[in-house]
């Protein structure tokens, strides 16, 4: 074992930071392989937020180390007739409710390119914890069935183990906002709130390339509007209303040493323009 | 060491999720062994609250490899003449103050089973700490003795060497509500609230094993009531009042894709009955 | 590898609790070095605060063995001319922007002491992360520079390579309070609130060291009196005002089994004098 590459599990969840149902999952996946590394992503998903899971995935598993395992558990569905699936993007590999959670990494593959070998519907009841003796639990699969199967996948089980092939129309897409640019303006909008109150829009660094950053741009948020895009928070004065290309490569607006969200008093949702 | 089983050891405190003690603790626990796993199971057990800590134990722990070992510090006696204990159940090794948090694994065991050279009192001063001239921290112990005990253990340590045995009779109990059965009623309560705010209660599937999940059967908590018992959230219609038997094989009260805490004003210590 | 000592490195952030951000820095870490032991020390210091994160550094820090190497990515200055530095203390290894945020562990060492060999400006950008095709982000160093320089560390990169001296004129403090002696009389301030609600002053154990510990001795905390100094919470009845020193040897006031930062509506700023 000592020269094998050691594997990496994260965690993304909406249980809630400081949850017991954390340390389940974690005793589960130990249990079966107890050299993994642990790594958590998030516990503060907003409670059944796809939409929010989706962007957190998005944005924190690209930087890890190919062959990483992400286990995604936000499940309103879970115990119904929803399927959990394996899936692999850009070399990391994902077990998540088929649910829309990994929507956005998906979208950033090229249409069509999704071998239907690499996303199965983990059906193989095999693979399961019988931790009842009624069998898995129904309100906590990401216990008594995603971590198992992570785990074992850890350990070397093949893929075609896990169940059938899951098509490209068997995975569940959540649609998503996408910001349009319209001759000298891009609309989008507010996609998420960090934890600093920083408005993240769904305006990309791409759609950005060619939009001037000097005093001609004008970025407009609900009735606030600031003037250039730049590069850090701190090349304006505090309390400053500050638009930049933020390290998702998305355009986001922040009050310099503060919080936007509070000060401004919007949300997701709020609609977000750039004009010049 | 490359070829022996990983040690892990849990940390289940009171400290509050992003308490520098958190990370005292881990320091001390590394320094002794710097190939340990840590886990945290929950930071978040409400100040000086050992009842939610022995629930959190209680449900948190048995997921975990045979032999991991576990910390609990909620410790409202903390310098005081309070004991420090080492006890195994169920092949899960704990180290906790002899306040009543380890009360609902106990239980677990047939009575009179406990093993008296596998309760120690951790007497042997040799093995704290001494990171203070003055020798440990009266306000500190999860650092300046728990820690380094476990890393020691971990290392090795015969746990004859940690101190004298604890009989049955010294280890204390906290006092737990049980569901008490009368005819063709349950009466129990609610004992945990979940991040989710789902409402756990005392009431155990066992208890329920003869109970119809039919609409003949009423759960009521507080002036609440819903029909029938259900295997999972989501066979009801959003924001409705849900009963299910969850992940701890307890009957739980859920509001569909919402929070029964804040939508039915209750908490811990409400009354639940179940009747058919 | 596996005969090698593992190499910890630990996180202290304002990134809060559940951060995406915490997953894409620790997914860059193990991108570079995945047999990395990674601890959270917390990612809850208060937004911007570099204050309570030099407190934090220097409380939690020092715990761990030797060799460590701890990232502290409080950073408004993100993205500006402020410098990023290595700095070694105590055989603890640290990366931080230079902003003050290692104030109290250089105060720690002898005048003149410091090595501006072991001081380094990080500013060699080979070593930095292009994670996009624009560079590193400037609004993330802590994912961009400071995980992959701090990986590259754990795998032996001397820090010669990390960039030129730093020398201690270079280094920026911040201004912290010290308590003054003044005949019979300390006067110090709060300096810290823990998750408890215990408020941690800055008037150390050492300058206690003669002081009476009995009824001879007042503490006052704004318009509120303590007295006596106690080694234990749990040496008075709950809900009782106590004064005691600390796991970190500064005196502090709890109020017995709940907060005092609630109780006696104070924070950090506000005035603690001891009189005998």
């Amino acid at each position: 074992m000592s020269d094998t590459k050691p594997v990496i599990v994260t965690l993304t969840t909406d249980f809630g930071v400081g949850s017991r149902y954390v340390g389940a999952m974690k005793g589960a996946l130990l249990s079966v392989n107890p050299r993994l590394t642990i790594v958590d992503i998030s516990h503060s998903v907003p409670h059944q937020d796809i939409h929010q899971g989706a962007i957190t995935l998005d944005e924190a598993t690209p930087h890890f180390p190919a062959g990483t395992l992400h286990i995604a558990v936000i499940d309103p569905g879970v115990g119904t007739s929803r399927q959990i699936l394996y899936a692999e993007f850009a070399n990391q590999r994902y077990i998540a409710p088929n649910n829309g959670l990994l929507t956005c990494l998906a979208d950033r593959e090229e249409p069509g390119s999704i071998d239907p070998a690499i996303m199965r519907n983990v059906a193989n009841e095999q693979l399961w914890s019988g931790h009842r003796e009624a069998g898995v639990s129904l309100t906590f699969h990401g216990r008594d069935i995603m971590a198992p199967v992570a785990a074992q996948l850890s350990l070397g089980l093949d893929i075609l183990e896990l169940g059938p092939e899951l098509n490209e129309t068997d995975f569940v897409r959540i649609p998503l906002p996408e910001a349009v640019r319209v001759g000298q303006k891009i609309e989008g909008e507010v996609v998420e709130v960090d934890s600093f109150g920083n408005l993240i829009t769904n305006i990309t660094a791409e759609q950005l390339a060619d939009v001037p950053r000097d005093e001609s741009v004008r970025v407009r948020c609900d009735d606030h509007e600031t003037i250039g895009i730049f590069n850090a928070y701190a090349e304006q004065p505090p309390m400053t209303l500050v638009a930049v290309v933020g390290s998702g490569d998305k355009l986001e607006l922040a009050i310099v040493d503060d919080s936007a969200k509070i000060m401004l008093g919007v949300g997701v949702g709020t609609a977000v323009t750039v004009a010049w």
